[in-house]
């Protein structure tokens, strides 16, 4: 068995950029620009919790560091470098060669170089951890708690697909290949808004990335910010792949299926223009979906103007199913 | 199952230091002084691997910390904070509960507070990854590259007790309860030498922690610094409670066993009194063992001033045994 030196030697150690110090020694070192400050965020993922046992190495590089970086990107942060953490049940080496180059191609894109990290065997599952580092100034960082009365509420990209193609995937619909084509790349590929949330900072009022479900994840915004929402059913932007699925179950991806690692934003309504703009030049469509409301509470209209009865639960699909 | 969100409320969600984000949104914010880096380590602990099953969860929490801070000490870093990693096979209050209380002491003992995290469950064994930030710096902190031949070489503190404790748990040693009872807080929970680290940012030219035993982690700043050492075998300070162990297995314990989180630093010759003031003042024994010489290799001088033949190779207990 190679050691855990020679694996993070051959798989993980590059050159850190100029001015950082990066894997090889107790700490990895990095600076932030004047008046800004840090923006962390880890998760650890774990095998049959998170990911299919036999996910492909290279998707679950590129999701490993992804879902991280949307975390930077619902805060407005500019990314600056992550640490990964590996517990490998058994060395393959073609698996780690599979999964680093998916890890590595998600930081150069996102620009979140791997600066450090950990390795060692495990006796059970496979266990990924990743931290993630980004500047943002901390007057522009888009918490949670900043959603005010009247604030519309936007959602970044098109929801549904990565819901779908789980469902496929587990068995929860029946086998459909032309389906599964179209949506799986959502599930396994997600592109985390890094360019779009930096240019948010500052002009939306609060974000979060959409991880477990757009209700789940935008009651945490109202939570925090102590208000109320309505959203208007027929303005969720659904994705185009979803035209022959039944409405009920497009309903219950859109408005509760996780994974989709869009943004969901509020930001005053007199900012609309302001925030179209920045979608076009971030290359992300970005679709107004209802409004903050003083209050509590979360309703959804539908074309007539009628609340939806029986919301289906936000959840993460690969915690609660 | 109490949800996610409501156990890290429960156990973990703490007021954030003034100026910084704590638990509760995408990420978690923090500054570093003008001029200083941040420094950041992160470890992946896995029941079995890193720790028995039944090990007392305060102490689990304690040390799940104690060792990444420890690595900010190797750098010479102060705290600034911490994010935690939790995959639990299953929910234990009580366990929580205890794990928490030992991890809070640790991180308000360091000043490295709990700001983030993430909780999930594990259909597996039990997994911890701790991440932590602390500044530094850059001119000053303590690469294991900065060793120069003339150098001294010092330990913090004493070394063996960690290991004859692993190996009078692991049933490698007979059972010997008055030592164990001398020796296991040495195991179950270290004290990271942060306030040692700290004053030594500047002074010392290049440091390490001894995770993987004294050979092994002067090793590596030998190899990042491109030079040779020898240490004297009768300087080596050991602990006082191996009196009655034999000298094989003291040695063996001493050059080779890990888990001791003593730091390991090199410093110019004539900086040999500050830092033994620093030591006095951090409150740590301070000791010097030998010095960086040029060339590469390893030597251990005995009483007789002989090279000790077949040294000890270092190694992670919970590693590769």
């Amino acid at each position: 068995m190679a050691s855990e030196f020679d694996l993070i030697d051959r798989y993980f150690k590059r050159a850190a950029p100029p001015g950082m110090l990066g894997v090889g020694d107790d700490c990895a070192l990095f600076g932030v620009p004047p008046g800004m400050q840090v923006a962390t965020s880890t998760d650890l993922l774990i095998e049959g919790r998170h990911f299919f046992p036999d996910v492909d190495p290279r998707a679950l590089g590129h999701k490993s560091l992804a879902v991280n970086v949307s975390d930077l990107a619902a805060m407005g942060a500019r990314p600056i470098g992550c640490l990964l953490g590996l517990a490998l049940p058994e060395v393959r080496e073609p698996w780690l060669a599979a999964f680093a180059e998916g890890f590595h191609a998600m930081a150069h894109a996102a620009g979140c170089p791997l600066i450090g990290g950990d390795t060692t065997g495990n006796p059970g599952v496979l266990a990924i951890s990743v931290t993630v580092f980004g500047a943002v100034r901390p007057d522009a960082a888009l918490c949670r708690s900043g959603a005010l009365p009247g604030d519309d509420i936007w959602v970044s990209g098109a929801l549904g697909d990565a819901d779908i193609a789980y469902r496929l995937l587990s068995g929860q619909m029946p086998p459909d290949d032309a389906l599964l084509a179209h949506t799986r790349a959502a599930l396994d590929w997600p592109q985390p808004r890094f360019a779009l949330g930096q240019a948010l900072a500052g002009v939306a009022r609060s974000a979060i990335d959409i991880s477990d479900g757009l209700l789940q994840d935008l009651g945490h915004i109202l939570k925090a910010s102590g208000v109320g929402a309505r959203l208007y059913l027929d303005d969720l932007p659904v994705s185009a792949a979803l035209a022959g699925v039944p409405a009920d179950r497009v309903r219950h991806a859109v408005l509760a299926g996780g994974d989709a690692y869009e943004l969901c934003f509020t930001a005053p309504a007199d900012r609309a223009d302001a925030i179209r703009v920045i979608g076009a030049e971030s290359g992300v469509a970005v679709t107004r979906i209802g409004a903050i409301e003083a209050g509590t509470g979360l309703t959804v209209l539908d074309a007539d103007g009628a609340p939806l009865r029986d919301l289906p639960r936000g959840f993460d699909h690969f915690r609660s199913s």
